[in-house]
């Protein structure tokens, strides 16, 4: 009997990934480097499904069906490429090599053009959801040798999260699309844990409400149109009380956030592509900012801030926190879709945009009711350019403007750091300008550095000798 | 007789130095691929000092008095790497290579430490001012092997741009990090032209005020606090008339801004390194956004800001936005020499941030009285954290700040973007805090990835199960 899968890499992620593939009915072969990790796998689990365990890569290629497909759940860089040497010599032409960690996508795509060039197949894999999603329904955004996908989607539609329109498992596009579609989705996260933690700030420092209070209100969110995982979360995580004093145990946390790269790349991309993302670069920056946590409270003895407390209507104040958070979270979602559209226009990739919000409707960390919005809006206008110009976010913006503006004065008026809050609303008032001070720049640029400018009123490039005029 | 000096590469930033050092009487010998260049140059200003042509690589170092001293002013990439290949064989021990181009910093970190392996010397150097200033005294930025630098610190005091405090020239630090600090001066620039844009684009968009009014405001604004060389050169933009149209030209200037990629890399280091630099994040995005130029005149046909007029006291604003546009400067500042001080950590260099205020304080494009404000302030504190620690630079703060916020509100409240001005406030308020809300990002981060979180009360790291309190 020859298995039809095989998955290299037994940490939590790999193990589940196994458990859940094997529960699904297919017939599955797992190899780690350590042996005694393989074992004692296939000995906790192996009554899960059809599970095989292999001591050596060799072993593990014998056991699979033709054409084999091998996943690594490894630790992306060097690891992967040392699996991938460490298996080639046992594989035949038509196998895949399937890569689902956090690979940065550039890696990706050197790998599958170097694979293919030898008539092997590659797939990198986004995976989404964490151990709990692995095990039971991840996100799956798999990108590469196109014709291997096919084969495989009945497995990986078959694991992957399902929600009301399909499961959260599409094609995306070739080589690295996959894990530039996760990079993205993890740069997305960024934006809206840092857009709920600035509203939280402003309901703690501003209205000085309490945790149980924020946490009540972010329950009430939750079952309207910010309906998702991470509010959901937040919500629980604020009724949670610190067992010894009896504090709140968000309080007790550090406030020094740590980051594993994803959003950092993701902000380097749009700088590299030249697409503004301001959005998710402000939520970096925000944990950049966070871990400087001693200089901080070195800073706040010196510093001052504005005196004034708030006076205005609380209730009025929330309900603009709720706007702005909705609107803000539109253009960061507007941004992460416009990046991945330049990137598939500078990498080749045919991406279906719709699909794509369908991947992060479940399993993943952003899932959330509002990707069915984002889906719709793909699904009527596949070239859609921008998100904020579907007509129902647009609707939607134009309805929570006023109270966006009004969260955004009031953060500023008393001195509450919202840079995700500022920089979405900049992001829009730049988006929907016709006309931006650009020129200035280029005057400025024509004029010490001769780099020449370009007319609105005829063709051609221009340079002035501006000192001479 | 030999020559004091070689220079090799004869476009206009070459041609200009090498005049620069032979007009300030020491000898020099020039070099290009091609031949002609060579000859043409040393007919055309050989008389301005003593000039020999070589016609190739292997005459040019057999000019040269040793130990010998080459200066590349060659396409930033793989030209520099091709001419020290054509250099290495005629060089001995103790020879010098110095670049004097945009080379990207770890480039020349490599580079460094490949021919000080091999007993050569190898200079980095970051020149500012343009052609203009190549000619009649730059900004060099030197890093890279010390002794060389001692060497040669007479020709390049002598070129450089005087002002009061001594020469605009002075040893940064090893191997890249003269080319670091010419990068982050960029990313400075970029963030100075964006609020300088900003500032411009209020008063005119919301103001109304015609472009010979902004230009008299800035100009006005030359013989105070922001006294700078791109505040003079924008109030003399504002008063150029277009010779057709008669309108003032930069209106007949296109709104899409170029970029060579410094303000890139400067925020992408700030990703690396997780220093926040929002401002000059933002001042990178904003052009990115300007170049999006069709999808905005489209976005703008749709989308709705708000349509409410300005009809508070005109002159209290363009106060308010003076204020802003300092402010704002203050922190982008502060934002640059954080990242040199993470800089100087991680790549293990020793910087005196007051020289570095010097270096910038005459002959690049950010020079600007402010610039002694700031070596004051790392004079007296050499080990200050942030600029904003500073006790001028927090006073003045102090006295603007409430000015800056009203700019900021104002620009939210009737839609101008000011993504700069906004970042900038947005840093402030961040880091004077003590307490941000990154807690929550880690508690989120520890519900849905176990990532763990530290305590505010107690050493050491914890995880909690979440769902199961």
């Amino acid at each position: 009997m020859k298995y039809e899968f095989g998955l290299v890499g037994l940490a939590v992620m790999g193990q589940n990934l196994a458990r859940n593939i094997a529960r699904h009915g297919f017939s599955i072969a797992v190899y780690n480097r350590t042996p005694q990790k393989t074992k004692d796998f296939v000995a906790n689990y192996g009554d899960e499904g059809t599970i095989g365990g292999a001591m050596t890569p060799e072993e593990l290629v014998h056991m699979l069906a033709k054409p084999r497909k091998i996943m690594f759940l490894v630790k992306a860089g060097q690891p992967v490429d040392d699996m991938i040497q460490a298996f080639l010599p046992y594989l035949e032409p038509g196998d895949t090599l399937i890569d689902g960690g956090n690979s940065y996508f550039a890696d990706t795509r050197r790998r599958c053009k170097e694979l293919e060039a030898k008539g092997f197949r590659y797939l990198g894999v986004g995976v989404s959801g964490g151990e709990e999603g692995a095990l039971n329904g991840p996100s799956l955004m798999p990108g590469g040798t196109r014709a291997s996908y096919e084969e495989l989607a009945p497995i990986f539609t078959a694991i992957a999260a399902q929600v009301a329109d399909g499961p959260c498992c599409s094609y995306v596009g070739d080589d690295g699309a996959g894990h530039y579609v996760k990079m993205v989705h993890n740069g997305i996260e960024y934006g809206d844990m840092q857009l709920i933690s600035e509203a939280y700030f402003m309901m703690k420092e501003l209205l000085g409400m309490s945790d149980d209070e924020i946490g009540d209100v972010f329950e009430q969110w939750n079952k309207g149109i910010l309906d998702s995982y991470l509010i959901e979360i937040t919500a629980k995580i604020l009724h949670v009380k610190d067992k010894e004093s009896g504090k709140p145990l968000v309080e007790c946390i550090l406030d020094k956030a740590g980051q594993k790269g994803t959003g950092k790349w993701t902000s380097q991309e749009g700088l590299d592509l030249g697409v503004p993302i301001p959005t998710i670069a402000e939520a970096v920056f925000a944990r950049g900012m966070s871990a400087y946590k001693e200089e901080r409270v070195e800073a706040a003895k010196v510093l001052r801030g504005p005196s004034a407390t708030f006076d205005g209507d609380k209730k009025a104040l929330i309900e603009a926190i709720h706007s702005a958070l909705y609107a803000s979270k539109i253009c960061s979602y507007a941004q992460g879709f416009a990046l991945i559209k330049a990137a598939a226009h500078e990498y080749g990739w045919t991406i279906n945009f719709g699909d794509m919000a369908l991947l992060w409707r479940g399993g993943c960390i952003i899932r959330a009711v509002f990707l069915e919005d984002i889906k719709r809006a793909f699904t009527n206008h596949p070239d859609l350019a921008n998100l904020l110009l579907d007509p129902f976010f647009k609707e939607a913006i134009e309805t929570h403007q006023d109270n966006w503006r009004e969260a955004v004065i009031a953060a500023k008026r008393y001195g509450i750091p919202t840079p995700a809050f500022s920089s979405s609303l900049d992001y829009y008032d730049s988006y929907r300008r016709g006309v931006l001070p650009a020129n200035m720049i280029q005057a400025q640029r024509d004029f010490f550095g001769a780099h020449t400018y370009q007319r609105v009123d005829k063709e051609g490039t221009f340079h002035t000798e501006w000192e001479q005029q």
